[in-house]
């Protein structure tokens, strides 16, 4: 769903692009996306040998890998040397492969999506230029464009880290310390002028920002329309989400994985349904001896033109964008660069802000 | 639970009553609020060897058993020729058996607890004032004092029958006909003095009315706090309340044997949690010509004094008060009579009405 996107953002500027899969479907898709000058590579790369010679030839790897094998790859394109740019949704720390990296000579930029990833990029905006900046605020969520009840919410990719996105504590940073709240808690609701009144909870999304950035109030939540937290409240405090098993019809069932079925079925995007993306990075401090606070607001639609969903456009575009500047030598490492480190670079991420309005997603500063 | 509330009313005015329950502990507990009056019967009444000697010596029978079993059982007791009154929360038809009573020689009054029962008396009672009678709404729910989130709700009796109740087709008198719409819908905001807003729905709790009453618009719908609906909805939308088994984990798995055990434990009052009972029965109509309304309103609480709960008291209380009129000759057969028949003679439900706010419950009535 995004890889597809990154390579035919890549490719449609004359890259040379291969694009590996395991499944075959999935490989014809995204070469119809991605035009008849990417290369299809059906192979299996959780196999390391696999793995290795998939990218023997390439100069720069994007990773956009399911979770569980996310860093496992990560770590070998590391180890290879290559430079690299990754989105994958990985449960580790990709910040422990910095020293390898830096060995390697590998300079990787990690995270490096929408959130996060341009998150992270106005983030660190923000850290640099309010001096000091003592908060930051994310809210972000990918949503249905036309809401339907009874859930109004569809997840553009999987809905099991969805729920889990719902069940992990979510981490904060308050008073320069990390403090953890339950998900779905401190439910606020949330103008967007071209969408309505949405809510946002907490969940665990800061990841890096918290310990790369001296901010002393960090927070991020989800964005979705107005209900949700408390119907996805209901359903793990009655313990849909458990994992540990009960007794039901003369089964021991574990409660998550029925959840993760019928909230699969029902959040499943239909054919042509279109989605959008809202996100806002409100950050508050000192510049110049004053009182100052910048204010991002993002909105992303689903392209029509291409029927490609708002969540791959917004997730895919800072992938491709930083791939180019790899490429480029416009970052530079080596090391693993969080996406937040962009904006040590003065006019790195106000470019990348630039050419994705220039692919259609509405960017907004004040102050 | 409602049969020893039923016991303890009537042995406190001097009658002999024998409880028989199959469940020791179910039979001491009874017998502990009934007081040293009331025989105590160990018996299995699905064995209708064991039935018919227990109902034997007896004047009036009182059914309170589960659904499963009800009907069965009344069959027999209408057989056996014993005046009844019946409160079983029984799928089939009781108004069937009335041929079988005729013959038989009893006089049995079924459905005869809260909802149905007190709102079939006074729906009779608004059919039988006003002429004609064009609508009657009842709603009626039964909720924690004290609502707590994310469910704002607990099930004084049997969670499973309150989830067939938000499966089940509401069945509805619209123009003369009966009308089929989903449980859960037509969510209706209601104020009650002593409460505060409340929402309720439609649920199929009609019963012997569609039939008994010639009112061209009838609809009873269930009173929850507010979102109730909405969360239910969301938990049967999604499949959740389902027969048909789900791949879930390696196992084929019937979501509603895990909602049943997950929201029962999500549902069970804790011990010593109060509950309350609300209640709404609104006739419109002509009376001497003229637009007439009637409206009762009942508000009942857990009893503190005794520790029982509210549910336990409307349901007991009307079918205590129509055994002693069944033991008096007041209410007379032979037949199964329906409660809404009550009101056929004058000033039965009235005395009924008085003798349920001598025992706590507000009603009030207007027009």
């Amino acid at each position: 769903m995004v890889g597809s996107v990154i390579a035919a953002d890549l490719a449609s500027e004359g890259f040379e692009v291969a694009i590996a899969d395991v499944n075959p479907a999935s490989l014809r898709a995204a070469g119809k996306r991605a035009g008849p000058r990417a290369a299809l590579v059906e192979t299996d790369l959780s196999d390391p040998a696999a793995l290795r010679s998939t990218i023997e030839p390439a100069d720069i790897v994007i990773g956009a890998l399911p979770g569980w094998l996310g860093y496992r790859a990560l770590a070998q394109v590391v180890q290879a040397g290559r430079n690299c740019c990754d989105i994958s949704f990985m449960p580790e720390d990709p910040l422990a492969l910095d020293a390898a990296a830096k060995k390697s000579g590998a300079t990787v930029v990690v995270d490096c999506g929408v959130a996060p990833g341009l998150s992270n990029m106005l983030a660190g905006v923000a850290a640099a230029e309010l001096a000091p900046c003592r908060s930051i605020e994310i809210a972000v969520g990918g949503l249905p464009r036309t809401p339907r009840p009874p859930f109004n919410y569809k997840a553009a990719f999987s809905p099991a880290d969805v729920i889990e996105e719902y069940t992990r504590p979510a981490r904060l940073v308050e008073g320069g310390k990390v403090v953890v709240r339950p998900a779905l808690s401190e439910v606020e609701p949330l103008d967007f002028a071209g969408v309505g009144t949405l809510e946002a909870f907490n969940t665990d999304g800061l990841r890096t920002l918290t310990r790369t950035l001296n901010v002393p109030t960090m927070k991020e939540k989800t964005i979705r329309y107005p209900g949700h937290a408390a119907l996805m409240l209901a359903f793990r405090e009655a313990g849909f989400f458990a994992e540990e098993k009960v007794a039901a019809g003369g089964l021991a069932v574990r409660p998550l994985d029925l959840s993760r079925a019928l909230l699969t079925r029902a959040w499943t995007y239909a054919e042509g349904e279109e989605d959008l993306t809202v996100m806002r990075v409100v950050a508050e401090g000192t510049r110049r001896g004053a009182a100052a606070r910048i204010a991002w607001e993002i909105e992303d639609h689903f392209d029509r033109a291409t029927r490609t969903t708002s969540m791959s456009r917004v997730t895919a575009f800072p992938a491709a964008l930083v791939a180019r500047r790899l490429a480029a030598g416009t970052i530079r490492g080596p090391g693993v660069i969080p996406p937040e480190h962009l904006a040590r670079t003065p006019g790195l991420v106000d470019e990348i802000v630039e050419e994705l309005r220039a692919r259609g997603v509405r960017i907004e500063r004040e102050g």
